[in-house]
């Protein structure tokens, strides 16, 4: 546990190793609008191995097109098929999980990302982003359309859409309420924001409970959505990410070997700290190292 | 322990066993701009009897001042030492407890109860209600004059205000993270709408760990405050109040006995609950019915 992966030759070996490496994104490949140096090189070294990737990422706010789009524009190579995000899960969850009935709506609390792959999965809903201006003070009107409460990453989140999702999880009988990922932390600017879990927290104590669900990792969902697609062999596969809460967390819980990359959340302190108690498999400074001759 | 106040005796009995009466304000004396049928009586009643009356409340988005406006406006007496409010406990904890510098500001989330109260104590403070309108997602600039980060109930509140809480909470050394009150809920047009407590749940998620101060019921800050004001017998006074873990609770920790009304959140089923363990001296409908004949 905890091998640092130094020469090239301790590289390469882990290369050889797995057949199938899942990412996350943010603070692994890129941040923000900022990719990592020597990434779409290490990304071209893998597929021209013949690894297959998939991308794991609690990120909601963009939709797998929306990413397709981000990758293109590193000039880095990726198919739909590879991006798992939790949006997509929730949508999937939604769909195949709970049977959403088609009478319903889904009530949102974040970005384009959950409105798009719901509307994909032909689920209707209302809310999201540009549910703004709403700063008066008025009662919420009732809307017993609404019966389920998605919520993830919105910078635009207010008290009304908060009063209005707690309306409807406290007047609409069997309203789900469904979290896509509780990432505390977003980094973005070179620093941390409040990330989803940090945006669903006032309804959580509203409430006084838990979510019915949460889709994002260090949950299981995305990786038996993506064991049940490709049946892949967890042996032949390792997760890759910054957090040891959610990316480490999630290989681990799911059986698989992982790397810990220490360009986003996680100082190599924190990692190697004998109270951390989520240690991942190998560790190194950057992904983009496996581009370093 | 919850012997109901039913017949006038009972109720004459009740005043004439107490000198000082507290009450909490919302859900007992009225509902946002309305006031319980009999309130106004009853509270005549007491002051004709000599009793000693004090508002404790949690609603931070009210000045003292406001507050007497509101008194005011529904004709019931009431003086500024009367009032007790989470914002003026704040104000107050601030200076007399931490000895807030005066070349640092305190950055609001809440109402202009919170800046009111510190502005009367000469704390300086930034943001507040009116920090509104940053929709845009730039990055938080530094601003290290911040030395206290204060959240209460903030009808306005929204992603940028989150976002620059967590960023001087994080950044600026020895910041204090207060909160007003806890409540999870706020009642409001007839329903419960996200309360202080739901507020400040993005900061101490993100932050991951509790305020280093609340001041708010059922905390025993206000109830100091009052003790050593006023020298009041803890045996002659009763805490009248709607809600358990707040009210009957702030009392239960003073050692005060306690009256809970069904006018405002906990209702008879709850409180008469077996598996209630906060258990009031007396309870009753409304204060209002001490006005009935």
């Amino acid at each position: 546990m905890l091998d640092y992966l130094k020469t090239k030759a301790e590289r390469d070996a882990f290369i050889d190793k797995y057949d199938n490496f899942l990412f996350d994104c943010d603070g692994v490949l890129w941040e923000g609008t900022h990719m990592f140096d020597g990434v779409p090189e290490a990304m071209e070294l893998l597929r021209s191995k013949g690894k297959r990737v998939f991308f794991v990422t609690n990120n909601s706010t963009k939709s797998r097109e929306a990413f397709l789009q981000k990758f293109k524009g590193f000039n880095v190579k990726a198919t739909k098929e590879e991006v798992f995000s939790s949006a997509f899960a929730t949508a999937s969850y939604l769909k195949h999980v709970l049977k959403f009935p088609e009478d319903k709506k889904v009530y949102i609390i974040g970005m384009a990302g959950i409105k798009d792959e719901l509307a994909a999965e032909g689920i209707r809903s209302c809310g999201g982003e540009e549910d703004t201006g709403l700063t008066d003070n008025d009662a919420v009107p009732d809307d017993k359309e609404v019966g389920a409460v998605v919520i993830g990453l919105d910078t635009q989140v207010n008290y009304k859409k908060y009063a209005k999702a707690f309306t409807y999880l406290t007047r609409n009988e069997g309203c789900h309420f469904i979290v896509t990922n509780e990432d505390s932390t977003y980094p973005q600017h070179g620093g941390f924001y409040p990330g989803a879990g940090s945006i669903a927290a006032p309804i959580i104590t509203a409430l006084g409970r838990r979510p019915d669900a949460v889709l994002g990792k260090p949950a299981p969902n995305m990786l038996e959505a993506i064991y049940a697609e490709y049946g892949l062999d967890p042996k032949k596969t390792v997760m890759i990410g910054d957090r040891l809460n959610t990316d480490i967390e999630f290989g681990l819980n799911g059986g698989l070997d992982t790397l810990c990359v220490l360009t986003g959340i996680t100082t190599k302190d924190e990692l190697l700290s004998p109270s951390n108690k989520v240690k991942s498999t190998y560790y190194m400074d950057s992904f983009g190292d496996f581009s370093n001759p």
